[in-house]
């Protein structure tokens, strides 16, 4: 809470902060069930309690807009999951358990691929984490933590897509289960252990 | 060419059956590429040379020409890969070369994940070949041909998973390369191969 309310700087730019915020998470509600092209600017401003014209004043555009929330998502999980590239079993199970407790990522993923699909790849961030990710599997395996049966950034594009599973159910990840997680890190182990 | 158009059957029968047969390919187009709240009636129609009233008398509605369409593709699909259920990696590449020849599949797929996340399931023939699928993992378990190591229908599930690849790149099958579907052989093997 105090976090979003600093004791220091001036009312109006607080103000903006708080406003900015707010059509952030009604933009990251509104595109998570609707998508891009679905998704009403006017919905999210009625949700944000703001108006459309700021709303266009700070993201340029429905697009943009669309871009600061997956950039924000992708942020926050990179934040919540801890990357070890010798334990991935563990980093597919953090990954699923992240998105399980925000389903709305998974379906902001799946929109994204439908609707902008090289937004993400695109992303300054995503694509450093992903080098950073794949340069750290490359190690491991060079270290013989991980079988060099696959290239690195082939191991890291499968394990995420072990960690979705089904794309079927992928829309509803808030009802994904602890079976499915434990065949998770015992598939993820097989494709990944050394010899 | 000839299948579509039998030499027995009076006109009229012949011409709904074209008509029919048109507005489902219009509506494969429309809905791959937006989606069912995103495709639009009036564009199917146009597409099909039909008119909207006929769409409506066809299929009801169009959840029904969704659903339609959908069933069909899966139809295509089950009927273009066989199953081994003793050659894992073999059915992982079919699919994948079936995708790959028909991206709007696997578009489809995921638009319905987003916006009818049970309509596939509920599909009786994707019920049948589903549980057909695991019964045959199953049995070729019990025979010592695929690990035990996961239950016969997480199996199915990442294997699929696998197919798909990282959910990112989904959208665009077309752009699937040939490198993925080595590692995909790979992947799929290690992952069930017994002991």
């Amino acid at each position: 809470m105090d976090s979003d309310q600093p004791s220091t700087g001036d009312a109006p730019a607080r103000d903006a902060a708080a406003t900015r915020r707010r059509i952030l998470d009604a933009a990251t509600a509104e595109f998570s069930e609707s998508g891009l092209a679905g998704g009403r600017v006017g919905r999210i401003a009625e949700r944000a309690r703001a108006n459309q014209r700021m709303i266009y004043a700070y993201f340029g555009s429905k697009d943009g807009l669309f871009e600061a929330v997956l950039a924000e998502q992708v942020l926050q999980a990179q934040t919540a999951v801890v990357f070890d590239a010798e334990d991935l079993p563990g980093y597919a199970c953090q990954v699923f358990d992240f998105y399980r407790e925000h389903p709305r990522m998974v379906r902001l993923n799946l929109w994204q691929a439908l609707e902008r699909p090289d937004l993400l790849k695109s992303l300054a961030p995503v694509e450093r984490a992903m080098a950073d990710k794949v340069a750290g599997i490359a190690a491991a395996q060079a270290a013989g933590k991980v079988s060099p049966a696959l290239p690195a950034d082939r191991v890291l594009d499968l394990v995420l897509a072990l960690t979705y599973g089904n794309v079927a159910q992928a829309g509803n990840a808030a009802a994904w289960t602890d079976d499915q997680r434990t065949a998770l890190a015992i598939a993820v182990a097989r494709l990944t252990a050394p010899q």
